[in-house]
Parts: C-alpha cells; sequence; structure tokens
C-alpha cells in the first residue's frame, strides 16, 4: 500500500508592546488587545499567575489587576482568583507548582480560547508557559515580564520549562506566547544583580550579531550599571528586536543542531548547577561568555583586542568574571558541563564562538586543555583591576 | 516604543507507511528509514516503549526488535532497556508511568535528535507521545500503532495526551510524530471489541467527508465483521489518508473553534466517562454517532433513507447502538456532557451534525429536549431487529 506524505505548516504571530504602569485603569494597552479578541458568542476567561517575588514589591498590585478587569468586564472575565507562586527557580523545581496551576485551570475553567496571563521573572514564566502549553493542549499564554533578562531574552521567545529530577529545563515545550507586555515600571525594584543579569544576554546578541549594538553597549556601560531607564529601555527594546528576527528566521523550534543564542551558555549551565544556581543565570552567561571570548582567542581565532574590549564592558557594567567552582575538581567538571550540554540538545556538539565582535561562528569541538587554559586566565585576570 | 511584530512558520513532515512483519529482519522499512537519518559526527538512539497487552500476544516481540537492531546498529542504537506499559486507559490515568518514561529518556541518554519510539494502541501512544513531546522540549516520535484506531485515525495525527485527576486527555500536545509505521498482521491478536472499534471511526470520517467511502463500507460491512483483512487494510489506508488531508489541509493544531473530526464525540466521551471507560472508544463513538444523526434526522436535516443506512451499517459492522447509562438520571448527564465539550474545547460550541451522508455541517446549539427523545429513539430501535 501506497506511502503517505505528509506536510504542513503552522503559523504564529506575536506582538511585543512596550509600556509603563501596565494596570493603571488609563492604559488603555491591555483593554485594547483583549477587545481585539472579542468575538460574539462566549465570552474569554483570564487566569492570571503572579510571581511571588515580584508582588511583594508591589503592594497594590492584585486589587490594580483587579480593578483593571473590574473596567474591561465587557471584553474579558477575570477568573475568581489571582494565582501566587514563588519565584525564581524554586518554582521550576517543585511539581507541585506546575499541579497547582493545572489544577487552577480546571478549577476556573480556562478553556483553550481562555488566556493564562503569567507575570514575573524568567522563571516563573517558564512554569506559567510549560503549564499553559500542555493543559487542554495549549491556552493562549500572555506574558508580563517582570525581570530585565524576561524582557530582554526569555519572556519575548517561544520556550518554556520546568526542571525535573534537579535536572535543568528537562520538561518543556516550544509554545509562543500570544503577546507580551514589557512594563519598563515593573524593573525598578529589581535588586542590583538581577537588573544586571539581563545585561549578559544583551551583550550575548551583540557579540554574534551586532557590532553597532556592542558599541552601543560600551558607550552606555556606566549609564547601564547606574540604572538609568532611559538606557534600558533601548537596551531592551533593541535585545527583543533581535531575538524575535533570530527565531523567525531561522529554525524557531530548534529542529536542527545549531542554536546561536546559546552562546556563552555551556559553561554557564554548569556553573549555575555547581553554585546550586547561587551564582544566577545572567551572571553565570557573563562568566560563559568571558570562558568562551578566552578559548577563542587563545586559538587564535579572536583578536586580543576585542577579547579585551569585551571583558572590560563586561565588568563595567558590574559583572564578576571568575567563580571558584569553575576550577574545582581539576575542570573536570567544565568537561562533564559540555557533555551535558551536548547531551540535552543532542545531536552533533555545536557550539558558538566568537570570530570578531558582531560576528560568531560555530565549532563542533572543544580543547578540554585549552578550556582549562581559559578558566586560569579568567582566574588570573581577576586580580589584574579591568 | 514601537511594538514588536513576530510572525513566523514552522513546517512539519512524516510518512505513514504501511508494511507487514515490521521487525522481520528481511523488511528493510525501518532500516531504510534510519539509515535516511543518518549523519556525520554522532549516533542516534532509540528507545522503544510497548504497550504490554500487545505483547502479552507476541512472545517474540523484544527480542524480535533487538535483533532487527542489532542488524542496524550502525544506524541507530536501541537503548538497554525496552519499556513496557500497560495498555489501555490505564496508562493514561497513572501519572507514576509518565514519569516512568521521562526518566528512561534521562537514564539512557535520549536527547533531542533521538527516537522515542511507542508501540501500542492509542492509549499507549498518546501516553508515549506526550512524554516524547515534553522531554527536552521533544523528542523525535516514531508511531507504531497496534489497533484498527490507532493505525486508521489516533496514531496518524498530530495530538497526545494523558488524563488528569480523572479528567480525559487534559493535558498534552500538539507534535506530529516523525513517522508512523502501519503493520497489517499486528492487527491479528486484537479482540472483537477493539478490533470493531475503529471502524466507527472510519464510518464517522466517510460520513462527513466521502459518500463514495460510505458506499465502499456499506458493501464490505459483513466482510469487516469476519475480520477481513484486505479489507481492512483498504479502510485503514483510506482513513488515514483522509485523516491526514484532513489536518493539512486546515487548522492542525486547532486553533479555531471548529473540529470536524469531533463529529459524534461529544456524547461519545460522556458515556465513555459514564461507564468509566468499560463502553470503549470506538464503540462510544458508534453510539455518538447515531444519536447526532438521529438528531439531524429529527431537526429536519437528514433524511430518513440516510440515517436508516446509517444506523444499518453500524448495526451490521457489529456496534450495539444504546447504553443505559445515556438515559440515566432523566438525561441530564448528557446536557452536562455537552457543556463539559464546550469547556474542554473552549470558544464557540461548535458541533458537527449530518446534512447528507457524506456531507456535515456545523451547528452552534443543540435543544436538549431533542436529545432526550433521540435517545429514547435509541432505546427503542434496539429492540427492532437491524
Ligand atoms: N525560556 C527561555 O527561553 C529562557 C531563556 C533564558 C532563561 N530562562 C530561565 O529564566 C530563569 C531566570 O529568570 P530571571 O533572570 O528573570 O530570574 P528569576 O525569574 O529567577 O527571578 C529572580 C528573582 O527576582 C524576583 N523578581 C522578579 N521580578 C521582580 C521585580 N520586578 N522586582 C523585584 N523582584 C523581582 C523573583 O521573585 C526572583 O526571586 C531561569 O530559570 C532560566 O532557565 C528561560
Ligand atoms: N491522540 C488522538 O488523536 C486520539 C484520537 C482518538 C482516540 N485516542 C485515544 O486512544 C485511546 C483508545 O485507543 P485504542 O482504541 O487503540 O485502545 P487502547 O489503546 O485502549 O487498547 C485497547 C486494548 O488493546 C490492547 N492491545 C493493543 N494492541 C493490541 C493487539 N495488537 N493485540 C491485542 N491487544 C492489543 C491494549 O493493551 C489494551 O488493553 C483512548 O485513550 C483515546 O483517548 C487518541
Ligand atoms: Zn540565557
Ligand atoms: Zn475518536
Amino acid at each position: 500500500m501506497q506511502t503517505i506524505k505528509q506536510r504542513f505548516q503552522v503559523e504564529y504571530n506575536y506582538a511585543v508592546f512596550f509600556t509603563q504602569h501596565l494596570f493603571d485603569t488609563q492604559n488603555p494597552l491591555l483593554k485594547d488587545f483583549f477587545q481585539a479578541y472579542t468575538e460574539q458568542g462566549f465570552q474569554r476567561k483570564a487566569l492570571v499567575i503572579v510571581d511571588e517575588g515580584f508582588e511583594q514589591t508591589q503592594p497594590d498590585l492584585k486589587s490594580n489587576i483587579r480593578a483593571y478587569f473590574a473596567q474591561n468586564a465587557a471584553h474579558i472575565q477575570l477568573a475568581a482568583e489571582i494565582i501566587s507562586v514563588p519565584g525564581g527557580e524554586a518554582c521550576k523545581n517543585d511539581p507541585s507548582q506546575f499541579d497547582k496551576l493545572v489544577e487552577a485551570v480546571d478549577v476556573f475553567g480556562i478553556d483553550r480560547h481562555s488566556f493564562v496571563i503569567g507575570i514575573g521573572g524568567g522563571a516563573v514564566l517558564d512554569l506559567v508557559g510549560y503549564a499553559a502549553a500542555v493543559s487542554h493542549r495549549g491556552i493562549k499564554l500572555i506574558r508580563i515580564p517582570t525581570t530585565v533578562l524576561a524582557q530582554n531574552d526569555s519572556g519575548v521567545g517561544v520556550k518554556n520549562s520546568i526542571n525535573f529530577h534537579g535536572k535543568k529545563n528537562f520538561l518543556g515545550t516550544f509554545a509562543p506566547p500570544v503577546a507580551v507586555f514589557n512594563d519598563l515600571t515593573f524593573l525598578r525594584t529589581l535588586d542590583d544583580r538581577d537588573w544586571r543579569g539581563g545585561l549578559a544576554e544583551a551583550v550575548k546578541v551583540a557579540l554574534i550579531k551586532d557590532q553597532a549594538f556592542f558599541e552601543w553597549i560600551e558607550e552606555h556601560a556606566t549609564a547601564l550599571a547606574a540604572r538609568d531607564e532611559e538606557a534600558m529601555a533601548y537596551l531592551i527594546h533593541r535585545c527583543a528586536e533581535m531575538h524575535t528576527d533570530h527565531i523567525a528566521g531561522g529554525d524557531p523550534f530548534e529542529f536542527g543542531s545549531s542554536r546561536p543564542l546559546d552562546f556563552g551558555h555551556w559553561a554557564a549551565h554548569k556553573l549555575e548547577f555547581l553554585t546550586n544556581f547561587e551564582v544566577r543565570h545572567g551572571e553565570a552567561v557573563a562568566i560563559g561568555i568571558a570562558l568562551d571570548c578566552v578559548y577563542a582567542h587563545k586559538i587564535g581565532m579572536l583578536a586580543e583586542s576585542d577579547l579585551h574590549r569585551i571583558i572590560d564592558v563586561l565588568t563595567k557594567v558590574g559583572f564578576e568574571l571568575y567563580h571558584s567552582k569553575l576550577a574545582e575538581n581539576d575542570k573536570i567538571n567544565l568537561r562533564n558541563g559540555l557533555q551535558e550540554f551536548r547531551e540535552h540538545l543532542g545531536g552533533r556538539l555545536t557550539i558558538m564562538l566568537l570570530e570578531k565582535i558582531g560576528k560568531g561562528v560555530e565549532v563542533h569541538e572543544l580543547d578540554a586543555d585549552i578550556i582549562a587554559q581559559s578558566v586560569d586566565y579568567l582566574e588570573s585576570s581577576k586580580i589584574i583591576p579591568a
């Protein structure tokens, strides 16, 4: 009998909006969004899930949300309860948080044409995105990121995940949101480490794709470190744009082996794990970038002047570029990290290195001795003032 | 700041192969498939998961699989263990089965470029498909369906799911396989109820889309009931073709409210639930089709002659078209069923009814009294010999 060949395409659309004071009843952005979705014959519902770490800094958050939705009840019906989940990696590690969200979907009758709205850092958005993606085979997801990293990187992309038995991001899906709302004012309450964290992803994307943007970051490094909001607004917008362009232009659901946006990430993942997530994602990425740039320089790929500029800008915005866990156990951990990275991605090992500022290039192996020498370089250069 | 508009497409391709004696070392089909996937630089792995109900009827299954893979070790590396899971709804109800599969993915180092291969009925394939879809954000899935329903319907489609707190299919994703292998000889050990079950889906798809195919089923009803393999081979191929065409031609991931392939399914889902899955899916669908056809006749939509032909063909292949649970509690259960169906799908209630054989039409409400009368009709007509 003849083989049946199946082939089809699925199209995804979403917008990333930039605003301030999203839940101010005078701000029409969210209202207009729901209004555009209004259809005859049924009313859409919304289940809102909030990052507790964010909530604690915004005592009026839930009442503002209720007031905003009450005003727009003709277009959208808020579920009776606004759910809170712990912020940070904890929520991705605890399976009962996932269960709690799926139960809420059931209890509040949230269907595939309703919205799940996640408000929080990258970790909470990853959890909420996963729960929404697998409940009823996918409920419409709105992301409202509240950290720099979530606004310029994770929150505008197409991935979600939770951890499984301590394995980072082991469970997840590719599931684009229907909209992302970036509110600059939400970043005011971030502590300095989380304000800074997202800057590593900006340096990353500039390095592999856009020299001019790297130079802009160099010029504004001091302002960014001093929490200048205008500079941050531009940085987030530019990153979000490059990130979404990258997704649309390439292989959105990563069917192939190439993952350029994981530049600097293989060592970062291992370092997060080795420090039990005490080193945060952005901080680890900064170290990962530095390590891979030293490596690229050592193999004669990257000019020394470029390496110095990269290390300078990372240091200027406030990152430390060495951690003692990097050298522990005679660097054997890092070697394992490379292997784990390959296994998580699968396929042929593919690592992005830097040829020059603004231009990445993929390689398929790294030399363990040169990795070790690169760690030594970072260790010794940390005592030299930047 | 300017809104960023994201838009991209994701393309999916897969083949449905038809064969006999798939794991015979002389059969090159599977080998050729893996060979076509061979790439330099890494070896792909395969984790095989088998339906225990099927396995019990095929004492040599696991050793045949091992022999087949051993012969093709250059192209594919079989994980050390072949995993067994209980067949039928039990595996979708028990969360520890899902955990077991995800753990196996971890333990055996199955990455996104490896294959998870599910062998079994629709329930096992739903569980395996879900576990594969969410592990590492999606491992390549091969389905080897072993029931009629799985070969002609569920196994060739794009959905997976497990149950959550007794809620049928509450967790799941849309995740196309990379290939489906339908082996006719695997159907020989099915009990009569499961042989017959898949015929209801064939009648369903014929009724809404293809009069000629319905007539073919009418002509071969006796042969099909008598387990004629040649007739079954044709029926499965034609259904699989219509099913994949439907997916590719419309809204593969069901972003809209229309779900024509759910014809006959709203009452079926409720009946499965009310009988604690004692009535199997295909049996319930046969009753659901009959009920909605009686309804369509009662509202003047479907001619009486068409109704009789439909009831005749369903009866001839061996279905009972009434179940006492349909009438229990003054039919209040069925009314709930309609509401639950709407909630699961969300959006506007959209039910496919029949205008004539070969042509469905969507409606947005059903009248509870006429549903009740339709139940009465089925109850009384069951005593009239077909
Ligand atoms: N899905 C993706 O594509 C992707 C990409 C990169 C990273 N990530 C994930 O993102 C996570 C890291 O996210 P993150 O860097 O946003 O940190 P985070 O989510 O871990 O949040 C850090 C802390 O900040 C708190 N917080 C959040 N918003 C706040 C605010 N406005 N004011 C004060 N406190 C606030 C949180 O409660 C938490 O305690 C990791 O789990 C990582 O795996 C996902
Ligand atoms: N994903 C979808 O699109 C989709 C569509 C329709 C139905 N389904 C699901 O499919 C399931 C029903 O599937 P099904 O009808 O294939 O039944 P099933 O998977 O429940 O299997 C029925 C029984 O047959 C046994 N079995 C399987 N193959 C056998 C063989 N060759 N010989 C002997 N015994 C065998 C199983 O162990 C089980 O006990 C339901 O869970 C339903 O929700 C999914
Ligand atoms: Zn990152
Ligand atoms: Zn069905």
